[in-house]
């Protein structure tokens, strides 16, 4: 069965035998992608859809769909819809083995393994709407680790405010020779750019918004495959990623992403490097005394010292301070300490990492010491007032 | 510094060095019993008391305490009060090493460590309160393996209705040669006893209402240490728990806890042995599709089968069947599967179970059917209609 139909709703009463593991693979790959919600009931449900050997699974949200698929035998070819998270988690619970599947009367699917026998209220597959279909053609060729890699570097930037429309996805720029990820909530901006990657079809510069639920599937989807390359193509409305045989679907976001390129700092002259674990364990210790709503800790870069403090009127005031080789002028300057703590562990905190600044009042930068020529990754942080 | 000391207020600027990983494993045992709520500031706080090569360490909520201490250079004897939370988050991040401690000007605490520093401001030692001391004489030493099982395998029958006041706890009965434990919640019942202690000092029986909290902060105690007996004292308002170097006092529940003894059921005469990992699946697997307020689910007991199922109206109907010897009459009894599930987690989820019947309006026993003669432990649970 290909991906074409899912338009022509196959009828018939479903009849199948499928391998727990495999079933429960898929499962575990499409129930994120399930309505939590339940305003629209169908989008609770999952559609199975039967024939040739192969059953097909979807799930969506109508913002996302997953379409992915297992070998089974075929007894009856049909389709079916079943509550997702009840079965789910019923399919959890069962041993390993065969499982048959059955659609009786009125919707019922009857689930039968080893000495266990489950009948759940499905609801009609005409009810379930339709999804996306890969366009046939004009799909780019993306590196899985390089994307993996981007994805994680950057998601946690994405702004939480949902009235920020645009800030709730990151930007995907694919060249001819190099791609890159940015996301922003306007307080700190994370940015990283590959090299060395040949994107074939692209010419110029192709731009395009992933949502922050997009990305988290992918990130989900592509931490399960083996393939070593991801699909990735677009129409007016629909963002589409087909990673081993799954096909993740995600709405676009309209409307534009802020001018980056503006607020990348070019003047940071002033740097420290430092161990990455030394400086994560410093800021969490410092972090305990910061004022609760701002989180806002000090940075005072001294000769060859580099100084964490932070005060609060209820709990009291903290300072931790790591040696490091600093020659500047001395700096103070205040930043959020979670947002700090979000690049550390976005890198692993392991390494070293080099802080970059210009003075109190612009904004700071974040850099991986180790040098991997190929991947540029920053992070930049604006000033708070302390 | 004897436990005598909590009453004459060491004055003076405590000043100490201790080791990190001494401290955070007593403020770990103290800091469970440190309130939550924050109605009453100084309950937040731990107290510290330095003297003798000595830090002691008090946490209360005012229903209990818990009194423990550790090794410390004592530069300057006196006491101090710190928050508690902030504290403890606050040593679990610094590295191992010498932490030093300074009671400072207007009740702020230095801690030192490394290269980090940091100030808390604590309240007046005066302001702790009280706690009450451990009776010089009729301590029951009580064994720690034995306490410790029966603790586990009754705590989670214990009704969680704190308007049910006399079932917010669980009585140990204490006799020459044998001890046992029993919780209740009005829908099931855990009772466990011990034959073959010997407690000196108990003459006929000594019954004690222990509550619920006062258990759980046992059983933590219990699960640290190497002390092979409890000393276990009371007086008219409180109860004493010795656990190597640390005192509980709890306040006791008043009341009269239920004449238990008159629903132990002595005519079950049916009965079932299955594995109870066996039972534990098919009971999971049923309980996904039992009305979800009751839990109930239904065992039908017939020739050679137990059978187990369910049904709501929204999810549909499940049913396990497992084979196992039965040549009693059929039998059909419902039961809130949690609470089946409750006690298959006490054993651990192995070995054999027995469920002992005597028709649907009666309560079910279960108990493990592996054979240790010292050990009686049984759980009844009243039926459901289903």
């Amino acid at each position: 069965m290909d991906e074409t139909t899912a338009a022509a709703a196959p009828t018939g009463n479903l009849e199948i035998t499928v391998s727990r593991a495999e079933l429960l693979r898929e499962l575990t790959a499409a129930q994120s992608v399930v309505e939590r919600k339940t305003t629209i009931p169908i989008l609770s449900n999952f559609l199975f859809e039967a024939a040739d050997d192969k059953l097909t699974i979807t799930a969506t949200d109508l913002d996302q769909s997953l379409r992915t698929s297992c070998v089974a035998k075929v007894k009856k070819p049909g389709a079916c819809t079943i509550p997702a998270r009840k079965l789910y988690d019923y399919i959890k619970l069962l041993p390993e083995g065969e499982i048959s599947l059955k659609l009786m009367d009125n919707h019922w699917v009857q689930i039968r393994a080893g000495r266990s026998n489950t009948k759940m209220v499905g609801m009609a597959r005409a009810n379930f709407p339709q999804v996306p279909e890969f366009p046939a053609s004009s799909a780019v060729k993306i590196s899985v680790p390089a994307l993996k890699n981007m994805v994680s570097k950057t998601i946690f930037a994405i702004s939480n405010e949902e009235s920020r429309y645009t800030l709730n996805g990151a930007l995907l720029v694919l060249k001819a020779e190099s791609m890159a990820m940015v996301a922003t909530d306007g307080h700190r901006l994370a940015h990283i750019e590959k090299l060395g990657e040949t994107l074939e079809g692209i010419s110029g510069e192709k731009k395009t918004l992933i949502p922050r639920k997009a990305l988290a599937e992918i990130a989900g989807l592509l931490g399960s495959t083996d393939a070593e390359t991801l699909e990735f193509a677009d129409d007016d409305q629909t963002l589409f990623f087909k990673i081993g045989g799954r096909v993740l679907t995600s709405r676009k976001l309209t409307g534009q992403f802020p001018n980056y390129e503006a607020v990348l700092p070019r003047d940071n002259t002033k740097f420290v490097i430092v161990r990455s674990e030394d400086l994560m364990s410093s800021i969490q210790r410092v972090a305990q005394f910061a004022d609760e709503r701002s989180g806002a800790i000090k940075i005072r870069l001294e000769q060859n010292e580099l100084k964490l403090s932070s005060s609060s009127t209820d709990a009291g005031e903290s300072e931790d301070t790591i040696e490091t080789p600093y020659n500047y002028d001395p700096l103070v300057v205040g930043f959020n300490s979670q947002y700090l703590i979000d690049f550390l562990k976005a890198i692993g905190n392991t390494g070293e990492v080099r802080l970059e600044f210009k003075d109190a009042q612009s904004a700071g930068q974040m850099r991986p010491e180790d040098a991997n020529e190929d991947v540029k990754y920053r992070y930049i942080l604006m000033p708070m007032r302390i």
